[in-house]
């Protein structure tokens, strides 16, 4: 396929990538404008690069009218959140929107992954309307904490620039820091709880 | 209904109009990304003043808990088309859309207003999702020509000073507008068919 | 030069055609938001497509290294106004700021090109602070009539498509569409003058 | 003053978040066209609430007509990077811009506060060029890593939720994520010290 082609075929995935976008930062004014707690800190998304998809391809020997069945990240949408237990929270709105079909899911909070790696991944099918008719196309959304996000945004990086092969002390330097992310996200959560606790009380007192 | 309770209640609407805006304008672009020509020049969208549609409910004497039913332009998209025949062409499209379902449609290009005004509407409804669920919302949607929408801007701003009065000498003048208007489109609708007619002959030489 | 080289010298003028363009609506915005007419209705912004930028340069003979010198509409911007007379409103404001510098200006408005082709033109220096230091580039700022823009952007289509040879009867319909539209910006303007006096009226019998 | 004219006083803030936003991204952005590691994650901006605006008035017993002088942050823009020395970077790059004047800067990583707040401030004069010529704005750039600001969101909506006055409990716990914070970006920067150490090697040896 000629690269004009790719190009083509990338259409309804900056599509979706765009409506995801919009339609799910309207779940954080919605709760912003109504003066409630938000779960969602903020949303970035991206289609990944025609020249990493191929490689990508043809590192797991995908033929090329099968991508878009085999690879399902060419869409990705990311949200991230300020506590911990916000993900679940977003998790569930997800859920039940009906604008979109999950196909499954992958919790990576409570089976992390031997690198350290933290998050939650829905893969969904989302229907992206072209002028051409409904093209149903396969999406991921990655749902994580800001620590979560700041661990993976630095081993995405040592990653692309080791190759996939990152030396042992800097893997072992890495576990350090997913550590100090975690113990961050669990003192945050104390206190979140502790909040939550603390207006209970009051509310118990306003109402006697 | 107190003011926050309309910033609530226009929630879904901006996120429609967010949403429309974002979803049509991918059409233009579907078709520049595969060269071809856009039947879409470009497309803008507005929610409804608060205090203008407060204005429009006293004027007609609608219910606050029935304007949702009884303003079908609380959620507005205007798409602006180089010709007059590509209007046909984008009410086509929408129509096979599946993430929209038109309610009815008004053909002012056909039926002229007696202001001269002229446009294309369809009002139609569009499911919203929220955090707390589905919302379906009514909207309208006009297609217009550049010219069309040039003289209907002016109209609308005049309307606006003279409060919907506009004296007999400027709706005159406002008359010949229009005709001018429409005689750009009709000379620019000969120079389409010209074109189109310029490249079939090129198309039988080339077969030949 | 390679590709990714025409690549790194676009950005100073994409950066220039963004930050004019948050400008420029600003002026928009600020009528607006006083509640006053505003002499601008609507701006976009484009950097040329480095393919006809050599194009452009090949067919003049310009040496790349001169490229930066000889284009003076790599980056380009145009305002639309409602009104003609809004035309010297906008270049006047223009005029006066102190983030560009105007190095001279093309009258097609008094002047008409042969075509019909009516606009005005200002060609301006505007500093880009990049990185790595501030980069004064070149850029053009087109400012017309919505029915200006309406024909322009046809001509330019034709253009496109005939490779700049126009055949003379589309032209000779071409320049009827121009007349049109020339018709249309003047009835409009008898129509604002009939505005300003009405108010004038006004003004004197509310003094009494 | 009232609300509509607060509404006016905002338009040179709006306006300086809005350029600087669009400014400051295109560092970002130069740096990743030429395939560089940019100091610049991802950036932020805001103006204050007018209402929030008016109670620190109130409170600091601030005349309204010396508010554009005295409220540094009522344009606000936050800008965030990966490493703990990259912001050293990007305050030598907004120092050596023309577009802005350094009024001060307040050095909270060298200096951390007692609630465990670390981020750097410039505080810079900018000029907005309005249609009625040029106001000089006042504005604050926040400087941080991603775990500063994850630290400081919370912080600063605990301190919305207690009214400034946090619960003894919650603070020891606040202080304690601060620490989890900073480690977390003292291993990110042993890791980032390391890479460069790596392509030094890897340099070296290329050489031979």
């Amino acid at each position: 396929m000629a690269n004009k082609d790719w190009k083509t075929f990338m259409i309804p995935y900056e599509q979706a990538v765009e409506e995801l976008k919009v339609k799910l930062r309207a779940i954080r004014t919605e709760y912003r404008r109504k003066n409630d707690y938000s779960p969602i800190e903020f949303i970035t998304g991206r289609v990944k690069e025609i020249s990493s998809m191929l490689e990508k391809a043809n590192k797991f020997e995908i033929p090329h009218d099968r991508l878009a069945m085999e690879l399902e990240d060419i869409a990705g949408i990311r949200i991230m959140c300020q506590f911990v237990d916000d993900i679940e929270t977003v998790v569930n709105i997800l859920r039940s929107r009906q604008d979109m079909k999950i196909l499954y899911e992958k919790d990576y909070i409570t089976n992390v992954k031997p690198s350290g790696y933290r998050s939650y991944h829905m893969i969904i099918q989302y229907p992206v309307n072209m002028a051409s008719g409904v093209v149903n196309i396969i999406a991921e959304i990655q749902i994580r904490t800001l620590a979560m996000n700041f661990w993976a945004v630095t081993e995405h990086s040592l990653n692309y620039k080791y190759k996939q092969s990152i030396p042992e002390n800097i893997k072992s330097k890495l576990k350090e820091a997913a550590e100090s992310a975690y113990q961050l996200d669990q003192t945050m959560l104390d206190i979140k709880d502790e909040i939550k606790d603390a207006q209970k009380l009051f509310e118990v007192k306003s109402a006697i």
